[in-house]
């Protein structure tokens, strides 16, 4: 099943060089979810043939405008295709509001419910769980209210070896066998133990999507050994200064982040119009984490098992 | 000197086959205006090689998304990239509240003045006025408050026919006879009658941009002559009754409009995604007013005097 991000917009506050504001697309086995929304995603969702009606859940990091201006204009997409499935928005407080502000002045009431759901974007929780997942918020610090979000496979079943299974089990005692659990005759004598015939489970995977944040040396706590993560790097390491001043990070330091969580794989994005060429980030951070690439638009991560 | 509208958007409510949403660029001498400003109205900007710094005002049509929900984000970029010039923005009443929100929830100041206009869309009436153009609302019939604009440059002065004129004229004598007023001798004797040496003035070019709306039939009025206008078309007469429910027109009732008013050219836009070609409003329209063409994006349309 899948696990897999793509990237629908790389670079920050302004839009340049065909590097659009930041918006991800994220598949986790049958869920779909958009991490921010900036300006112009829904024509980048078509640019890149993702469905936006088969989206499950948006997840907004915080308020300034390219992180979120697209979201109306996303959400009226899915009203005029004829959405009536419920969508959930998660974001910070007062995107309510302003969504509300916009459909009243267009007069326009969704076919869809609209589920919002307020974020404390201080303190890191579960915010969302389905069946195969669950989504937590990863505190930042950055202008204004801001978090990032962890998303997690939550943990899978140990497998049955096929090899290791006698013939004509019956249907009851394989379902035992994957919960565990001895099979016994009528006697109450154990006749095949759970533990001599399972794998143990698949690791659950996990993408960690850290937003605009200024460098924070304890970050990585949120994520132990996650096997993905995003963090934002608005400058490179020459520009320290004012990724300090403008509470953003420069890629060495997204590349610290990861080293200390023992990530898989660092993805760099959120960068300043003033670099045409993002490439040097990559070398900046490689220096520091040699797992490190470009977060850039149309690209697609997979996390296997 | 150059009067010339750009296309930045040519589709209505949902972004289809690389259509964006309603924006058009406007330059009229060395003033440069935009008209409606749709997702993504920045990027398309850029494309096109347009500087938005040099805009002088942007006029809204109404508070629909798909013409107003790029505005927040290319105000930011011009604060973000230094601009400090005031600048004039004309829109229905509302659009104010809406930017006043968005800038306090991403805790944002402008560096430069957002003059703010509101304007009644009910009437025909100059709301902006510079040393060469005027810009008057025209009021249209949509599902919310909504105008068009119609930008016409002021009368110009006679010329002076040069083959005409004597040897030796005093700079004075040509500042009174650019004025209409005949030249005398020092005993009021006429020397020279201006008429004999004045070229009638250029034409005042004009453009009518009128955004969504219903058909209406007196619609023309307000434009007589226009030397170049935009017409909403979001449906072929084939779905004249869904365009009359949704208050929008045809690519025949735009004709009907452009004919009616004489007007020297029709543009087309506004086109619904559910076609993907669209050449056949260019065909519809030319049934009926022949000079009728396509307001794709990228396309610019220049009035000659």
């Amino acid at each position: 099943m899948p696990f897999e991000v793509t990237i629908l917009g790389s670079n920050s506050a302004i839009p340049a060089y065909g590097r659009n504001h930041t918006s991800q697309f994220v598949q986790v086995k049958n869920k779909r979810y958009l991490l921010d929304c900036g300006e112009a995603t829904q024509i980048q969702m078509r640019r890149y043939g993702i469905k936006a009606q088969q989206l499950d859940a948006i997840f907004i990091s915080h308020l300034h405008g390219d992180h979120y201006l697209g979201l109306v204009g996303l959400l009226s997409s899915l009203h005029l295709q004829g959405r009536t499935r419920e969508l959930t928005l998660f974001g910070p407080m007062g995107l309510d509001d302003l969504i509300t502000l916009q459909l009243k002045h267009s007069d326009t009431i969704f076919k869809y419910k609209l589920k919002f759901v307020r974020v404390d974007t201080e303190v890191s929780r579960v915010i969302h769980e389905d069946e195969r997942t669950t989504v937590t918020t990863i505190p930042l610090s950055h202008r204004i209210p801001c978090c990032g979000f962890l998303i997690k496979e939550k943990p899978h079943r140990p497998r049955l070896n096929k090899d290791k299974l006698p013939d004509n089990l019956r249907l009851q005692d394989i379902a035992l066998l994957k919960q565990g659990k001895d099979i016994v005759d009528e006697n109450d004598n154990v006749v095949l133990k759970a533990r001599e015939v399972l794998l143990p489970p698949k690791k659950s995977r996990s993408y960690a999507f850290c937003s605009d944040t200024k460098y924070l040396a304890d970050l990585h706590k949120y994520f132990p050994k996650v096997d993905l993560m995003y963090h934002e790097a608005t400058f490179l390491n020459e520009k320290e200064l004012t990724a300090s001043n403008t509470l953003h990070s420069t890629a060495s330091q997204a590349a610290m982040v990861a080293r200390d969580a023992k990530a898989g794989r660092l993805l760099l994005g959120h960068f300043s119009a003033r670099y045409k060429d993002v490439r040097p980030f990559q070398e900046e951070a490689r220096l520091t984490f040699p797992e490190s690439y470009l977060a850039v638009e149309g690209k697609s991560f997979s996390i296997e098992h």
